[in-house]
């Protein structure tokens, strides 16, 4: 049965230093507010349940969690979202919610930075706004602004394209393509790389 | 005289309520290693100097500053800047610049969010790249980004692209030429409106 008031949706944002040997400490990457939220939450939408809890259990080393992580109810976004990603609207993520229209608040969490951003999680803000769960974006680290921030390009007009192709010919007729948009428009054209275990990523302007 | 080791530039973000009635506490939204970073800095380069004071006094009420206010430097970009911006080249920033070639690190700092995104700052960046000064970007709020995690858009292809023209006939043209993008590349539009005093934002996909 449905709560007379559903819970919220917070989009929680995630460290960078996922997969990285050096670590900062958490407090000094995320504000207060947003950790206090995060260690209050007890239901967790996820792109993976292993690194959601590693990250419960730093959030857990600042603040006690309202209930021990065992005790958390953790979904994870299927398989096949991840691969595909849920940006299209063909994955319908209303079931996920099913503890916001009982009442709790609901955390959205990707392996890193802004769920819904360069990462699966639209689906389910979008499954929120159908339901009437209010969504709340909490403030944290966001490679994409970070890196175009520091790049000195054009933040004024500027787009974030997703990953280039991997096949050679493809990927240079990609990049051709970026380069003219990028002089017609002005426009910073910004892309995700992934040379190594860690993500990286670049950012390209003409 | 060129200090041994330049200092370095700070991107500074700072909160999103500018001209707000209801003001969160600044540790709620920003991270302690923002605000530790931003109260140990004397040196400023920012889009009004009137607001960069305004919020470093409510950075020394959570730590204390390196420097009394009235011993900082705080200098602003030209209001020529501010006007038509910094993002095309026209402007060089390098004079900005001389405290850190003199060794002391010095903070970028925008009206509210993150320094040139969406606001004046990218040809303080540029010249910190021209002059061998590190660009360190910190975390904190970046609206366009919030809003698009909010929205339940497509946001592993998006485009922010500033202003909609104020002249009616050329603002519809523009929403039809915006609609067009996002429905051949499923790329999100988003643009920032300014209705009343506040900023507020929209996001566009068709």
């Amino acid at each position: 049965m449905a709560a007379a008031q559903p819970g919220r949706l917070f989009l929680v944002p995630a460290p960078l230093d996922f997969g990285c040997a050096e670590v900062v400490p958490l407090d000094q990457l995320m504000p207060a507010g947003t950790i206090a939220i995060a260690a209050g939450l007890t239901h967790w939408i996820c792109e993976n349940a292993k690194s959601a809890r590693s990250y419960l259990k730093r959030i857990a080393e600042l603040q006690p969690l309202a209930l021990p992580l065992r005790e958390q109810t953790i979904v994870e976004l299927p398989r096949h979202v991840h691969k595909k990603g849920d940006h299209a609207g063909e994955f319908d993520a209303r079931h996920l919610l099913a503890p916001a229209l009982q009442g709790h608040d609901v955390g959205l969490v990707s392996e890193a930075g802004m769920p819904a951003i360069a990462d699966p999680g639209s689906s389910v803000v979008r499954a929120a706004h159908e339901l009437g769960v209010p969504v709340v974006p909490l403030v944290g680290p966001a490679s994409l602004l970070l890196t175009l921030a520091a790049s000195g390009l054009n933040g004024q007009n500027f787009a974030f394209v997703g990953y280039l192709p991997q096949e050679p010919a493809q990927r240079t007729q990609r990049i051709r393509e970026l380069e003219s948009r990028a002089r017609e428009r002005g426009q910073t054209q910004q892309v995700i790389e992934n040379p190594n275990p860690n993500p990286g990523q670049w950012v390209a302007q003409v």
